[in-house]
Parts: structure tokens; C-alpha cells; sequence
């Protein structure tokens, strides 16, 4: 980043400024609801002006995938390979407490994901990858954990880490229509710490 | 409907005709993805048209939430106040069975609810009430199941009925998005059949 001044450091800082104004925008209106205009409109500029760092929407939905979808996938990668039962918990607490910490990223993560169920929306390989890399991550961790006597293993490891990850999104979905009503994170506990828990004394 | 003729039928007929394509365009788009006119233009009318049976979008999406939204919250109160541990599986696979017959309903529901998280979203007071309604309902059933012996008990009721309405939004999320890779009805039926088992037996 030595050469990061003038018109380069300018570049960084305005493609920086249209990925945080398209993150807010796909979370509040979907990716389908808010429009290259109201994207140009937040950071004050014109259409064409915005063109010139990204040249249609589908290009701010990338880098806007790319760059907000990675606290999660992070966390996920930093689960050890045969964790305990309370490794796994602490880690899964990790995860939500950076999700309730930004719940804008929350809101954006549920309303793509939505939207990508259709085939033929932009996020759709995305989003169906990204599950199937965490199903995998989870299930060597959760057949570890199991073949340890650390968590459950009356179900294969495979419906637990699907289950796990449903949990999440679920009970996450629930406390943004809801933050008052719904207790995210002892609900989540709940899950992990006595639903998961080897079914008789290890 | 004795006088279900004439005018009033083709009236009824274009209203059913409107929602069916409102809840199509919705679950594809999303409400906010898909205009007015979209709607007109697959039922082959001008906005103008349209308007002469639903004035606007917002009331096109009322009557796509009375009309589809039904089945599932008439399947939630047909469950018996005290279940056995094998009538609530029964129930929920019931549910999930018919979910897997109407995909469609599926990712409406899935795409509605995750854009009804905006605190200005004109369905979000709907999705708010119902998943309370959901959670009451579920809570009291849960209650007396496990008063009884049939389900775990050293989770509360409350946090069981919220994690079951998360893991049959959340599990459906991944399968929308990736039908051959998930097996809907075996990981919800493991939720149910045993994550909810008593955890001694009865």
C-alpha cells in the first residue's frame, strides 16, 4: 500500500463507501428491490459516476459477497478439528456474538440467502456453495466430536451440522422480526449446550 | 355462490388469477424485486387493469398473505394440546410433507419473511404476529408434552418451540437452495424423532 495516495487512495475509498451503501441496501430492499440508482443516489453520486468502480449491480453484489460474507466463513474454519463439547459451544457463541454485533450484516445474510433459493438469481452457486463448504466443515468436526463421546451420536454428524447451521439462520430470522421476544443467544445455547450433549454420561 | 356468474365470476376468477401470479412473482423477486406492473404483465393486463381488482402492490401482497400463508398456521392449530412425542413428529412431518408438495409456498414464505426482518416492510407486522402466534402455540403444546414425559424437559418449552419453528425455516432454506444435497424430511424428522426425545427414558 505504499503507492496508496491521489487517485489510487480516492479509487479505494469510493469502492470501499458503494460496497457499504450496496451491503445496506441488499440487507433493507434485497438485492432485487434496491436498484444501481439507489446505490449512486446514497453515496451522492450519478449512475455513471458509480459505473466507473463498479460497472453494473451484479459487480457490487460480488464485492459485496465477498466482502461481508467472511466473518462467518472465518469463524467456521476456526472450529479445531475434533472440538469438545464446550469448544463447540464456545465457538458457535463466537459466531452469534459477532452476529449480534452487526446485525446489519445479519439482515443481509437472511435476505440474500433468501433471495438465492431462485436458480437464477446472481447469488444463487454462491450461496448454495457456501452452505455445502460449511456442511462439510462441520460434519468432519461434528463426526470427531462424536467419536470422542463429546456431542451426540445417536443422529449422523451430517443432520447435526445441517441442523446446527438451520438453528442459526432460524432462530436468527425469528429475533430480527423480533429482538424483544426472542432470547438469541440462550436459545442457541440451548441447542448446542443440552441438545447436542452426548445422550448419557460420557 | 349461488350468483357466481357473469361479472362477479370473472371477477373472482381475474382476484384468484392475480394472487396466484403476485405469490409466483413475490417468492421469485421478492415483494420489493417485483413491481405492479409484473404482475399485469403476467396476467396479460395493463396496471390500469389490474387496479380496477387490487389498487396497489401492498394490496396484492395482503391478499397473497390471507390466502397463502393459511395452511401452514391451520396445520399449527390442529396440533392436540398434549401430543405424544410420536403425534408431534407426525405433525411436523405432516407440515414438512406439505411444504415439499408446494415449493413455492416454501420460498414465498422463505423470501417474505426474511425481507419482512425491515421494520418498514409492509408484511412485517404480519410475519412478527405470526411466528409469535406460532411460538404461543407451540410453547403450550411443548409444555404439556414434556409435563408428561414425552419430550426433553431440561430445555424450557419456549426455547423448544422456537428452536422447532428455526430448524423447519432454516432446514428448508438449505434445501431450497440445494434440493439433492438435503435431505429435508430425514434431518427435520432427526430434530423431532430424537433431539426432542426425552432424554431419559419415560
Amino acid at each position: 500500500m505504499a503507492n496508496a495516495r491521489g487517485p489510487y487512495a480516492k479509487s479505494t475509498r469510493v469502492r470501499a463507501a458503494a460496497v457499504e451503501a450496496a451491503a445496506e441496501l441488499f440487507g433493507g430492499a434485497g438485492y432485487r428491490g434496491a436498484t444501481f440508482k439507489d446505490v449512486a443516489d446514497k453515496l451522492g453520486m450519478t449512475a455513471a459516476g458509480l459505473s466507473y468502480y463498479f460497472p453494473d449491480k451484479d459487480s457490487l453484489l460480488r464485492a459485496v459477497l465477498e466482502e461481508r460474507d467472511r466473518p462467518a466463513v472465518t469463524a467456521e474454519t476456526a472450529l479445531p478439528p475434533s472440538p469438545s463439547h464446550a469448544e463447540l459451544t464456545d465457538h458457535v457463541m463466537a459466531i452469534l456474538s459477532e452476529n449480534i454485533g452487526h446485525p446489519g450484516l445479519a439482515e443481509l445474510h437472511c435476505v440474500l440467502s433468501a433471495e438465492a433459493t431462485s436458480a437464477d438469481h446472481p447469488a444463487h452457486e454462491h450461496f448454495r456453495d457456501r452452505y455445502r463448504k460449511a456442511r462439510e466443515l462441520l460434519t468432519d468436526a461434528l463426526s470427531a466430536a462424536a467419536a470422542h463421546g463429546e456431542i451426540r451420536s445417536s443422529v449422523p454428524p451430517r443432520a447435526l451440522a445441517t441442523l446446527l447451521l438451520s438453528v442459526l439462520d432460524g432462530v436468527q430470522l425469528q429475533w430480527l422480526l423480533d429482538p424483544e421476544e426472542v432470547d438469541l443467544r440462550e436459545t442457541v445455547r440451548a441447542f448446542v449446550s443440552d441438545l447436542l450433549a452426548p445422550s448419557s454420561p460420557a
